[in-house]
């Protein structure tokens, strides 16, 4: 489809080359792109910021019918790109059609999702809380007082380079903020800017038909941090939710500390997903176990940040072991979403395969320079608690298993590690109901906690938490997937009468 | 009653002058105490945090029954303090004995209230969510998913000095650390040391009794701000609730910023709550208005963080004013809480009388030296808006009004305000139904949106919100008073099978 590449400010598409341009890359020719795209300004991230600030005004007081037709709307333009948005998108970021396909059929639904809530005047999010008033108490009477939801004002957006749909543009942190009424100013991702302005025109489409303030949605484009930094800093800003390594999440926490009010910044990180498999289970299952955790492991080429990266398993599991090998050895090699993820992921490789207390197990052919293959290393659980590189999330498609002696060393191992999204527990019956302990403490480690199951999969429902401990997330209070993300972008007020 | 001075580590007193002491202040007689309290020393609250981290692990599994009948003996400890207690305090803050008997009353109530919600196993706070599993869904099943609720681990509390009871050692966060499963670190408040040990000695004696881990509550006395910086900035405590001062929730940031994991700061911090009168209320009930007002700001001699600072009124309601000025000249002075107070509200005063634009209208007599007596000034709104100064809280009995010419100005004047804690509307309904925007713009700038009632009394149940946009608190989706309070020390955790 042909682009423009200019930035999205509050109803006006604006930019050219003077500030300079950037070009997207193709992972499947490992070259990059020839259509430009145009770095915005400083001068066209606050006039987007004011219009935002301005569109609050009338926003905020959209009624929720009118509110959720316009999150379906969205939705209905996003489809109405048509094939011309999946191409654009395979060419940005090398993942395959289907799995596309499937990622924007889950945007809709997201959006659909909130505004399901929406039409039912928020009670799905349980918020409400009323006290009647009694007048005749002593010594003063009571009042009546009720809690009611506002949205808390301008969101800056960070989308993800691994869900260029679902975590992007109009993923999830934009739908649940325009769904509490709060403006969106999007940085699109340099990594699939072609995408973003595909996105941007579902948008446009959608605030024209439904009436809604111009200044309700931006996108900018730019590969210049400033801009970033500019976002975060904004006064009218209210808060952010970002998508993104630990390194930017701090930079960004940085700016928002010099602000005069410091704002949330709900920062999705990264995680090793811990899959914790116990030993009956390892002999009655570990077959199909092995080839059920490689199948996800290999799941958009280990670029999802419920990747299950970390295995512990009971010592000598030969067949366990050997059936993970078989699968990682028989694994494709693919492409990686950028050269910088590759170059991270090659980086690692290289270190694990030096580390002299890791065994490589496995690894799949590499059939192309620019392609990552499969890795499977293993060490044990003493080493690992020793050795805290060993904890760090390695973005693509990787995993470690680590071997324990016994319940006690699991447990140590368990203790050790980080905050996380997701763990899962893969137990008998009978081994799951003596381990309070460990599940105990494994619940205080993750914001998911899974029995049986893979982590990749995040259900988009009103019971879904997608967070965790620091440093999976930087606000363990408050999930990026599923209807209760809403709440992150209101809070509350008391009327008292 | 005898105290020891020491500080509560973790089950043990401790404490000797070995590390300097310091002495409270006696604000009826202008004189400090005889009685010696010890600095801790950085080793002493180690202990404790250490200990508290300990003690998470058991705490937060002891079943909700066994928590609530934990709350419920620390209030009935409170109470056989008796008599004593509320003495200890009188000397201390120079509050009335009918108060201060109020106030012990409404923190034992605190504590009944969160531990009716555990006896109600959390159902009055509406978190519970649940998604059925679908193991038919193509393509893949769903898998059944429940939000549960974990506490965030160790809590730092600093209380505020002008509830000694209330916010304070016992009051409100730590109530709902305690509820929500956190042990509580409390910095005791230096302007009332004995009425913390004292507290503390009722918790003392229900942990005994309900056999709860020692760590789950300790109480560092002392001076010195390094220690406040060291509890903040431990890695083992995961949120801090604040009452006091924008500056000391400055300072407190800095350190928290310098963390590796950036933690939640509860800073309720203060407000001018304005009162909005519109005309025709005004002329119907200006003179009962104006004494009503008179007497919610006395209340504690104007030292509530929702005392009525900024009264908003039409032109030339002089029936209002001259009643107002009859009930602030007829105000009998009284002490304030500590000398630092004291001092500020003079500064503040002499600056108010200096300022060109502020006329003083009223004052009451000042019987002592060391009195704070009250004050009413007034001024024009396009002052009022073009001076920056005449926003900030004055904390004491002091109070503006600022007349405004028509509604196009005093939306300008609500437009210009802070974030605050509360604000009052005085309308008639006819009034009321008319002023849509008005009313849009002020539940933007406030935590609670009281109609035709005084700010003060902050009533505890669940639709209660005490908090507010910046600079009122620092955490504008978080209440500090009520039930709900429980849930900013609670996290969400998705189990799924």
């Amino acid at each position: 489809m042909t682009l423009t590449g200019q930035s999205f400010i509050a109803g006006q598409w604006r930019g050219n080359a003077d500030n300079g341009q950037f070009f997207a890359f193709c992972p499947q020719t490992n070259e990059r792109h020839h259509q430009p795209f145009f770095n915005a300004d400083s001068g066209d991230l606050d006039a987007g910021i004011l219009a935002a600030q301005r569109a609050f005004k009338t926003y905020r007081r959209v009624p929720y019918s009118q509110r959720a037709a316009f999150l379906r709307k969205i939705g209905e333009e996003i489809l109405a790109l048509g094939d011309g948005l999946i191409e654009t998108t395979m060419l940005e970021t090398g993942l395959p059609r289907a799995r596309l396909e499937g990622e924007r059929m889950r945007t809709v639904n997201q959006l659909n999702a909130f505004a399901a809530v929406l039409e039912a005047d928020l009670a799905p999010l349980a918020l409400t809380r009323q006290d009647a008033a009694d007048p005749d108490r002593a010594p003063v009477p009571k009042p009546a007082t009720e809690l009611r939801y506002l949205p808390v004002g301008v969101v800056a957006v960070f989308g993800a380079s691994n869900f260029p749909y679902a975590f992007s543009t109009l993923g999830g942190d934009t739908a649940a903020a325009l769904a509490a009424g709060c403006p969106v100013i999007v940085k699109s991702h340099t990594a699939h800017p072609g995408t973003s302005e595909l996105m941007t025109r579902a948008i446009e489409q959608a605030i024209r038909d439904c009436q809604m303030p111009d200044g309700v949605f931006s996108m900018i484009q730019g590969t210049d941090y400033a801009l970033s930094h500019q976002l975060v800093g904004a006064a009218d800003v209210k808060a952010v939710g970002f998508t993104g390594s630990l390194n930017v999440a701090k930079a960004l926490f940085e700016t928002i500390h010099q602000r005069e009010e410091v704002i949330p910044l709900y920062g999705e990180l990264g995680s090793v997903n811990p899959q914790i498999i116990l030993p009956d289970y390892a002999d009655e299952q570990g077959n199909v176990l092995a080839k059920s955790l490689a199948q996800s492991l290999l799941m958009g080429n280990g670029q999802f940040c419920t990747s299950p990266g970390l295995w512990l398993i009971p010592h000598g599991q030969t067949e366990f072991e050997s059936s993970a090998m078989s699968a990682i050895n028989a694994a494709p090699s693919d492409t990686l979403l950028t050269p910088r993820i590759l170059d991270s992921f090659n980086k690692a490789m290289v270190a694990l395969k030096h580390n002299a207390h890791v065994d490589l197990l496995a690894s799949g052919e590499q059939s192309q320079a620019f392609h990552a293959n499969a890795h499977l290393f293993a060490c044990e659980a003493e080493d690992f608690i020793q050795d805290a590189s060993l904890h760090e999330e390695v973005f693509g498609p990787s995993a470690l298993i680590v071997r324990y002696r016994d319940e006690a060393q699991l447990l140590r191992v368990v203790e050790q590690l980080e905050g996380q999204l997701t763990a899962s527990v893969h137990a008998t019956k009978a081994e799951m109901a003596v381990q309070e302990t460990l599940l105990d403490e494994l619940s205080y480690k993750v914001g998911r906690l899974i029995f049986g199951q893979m982590p990749t999969g995040v259900e988009v429902c009103c019971s879904m938490n997608h967070g965790g401990p620091y440093p999976s997330s930087t606000d363990v209070r408050s999930t990026s997937v599923g209807t209760q993300a809403m709440t992150r972008f209101l809070r509350p007020l008391c009327v008292q009468s």
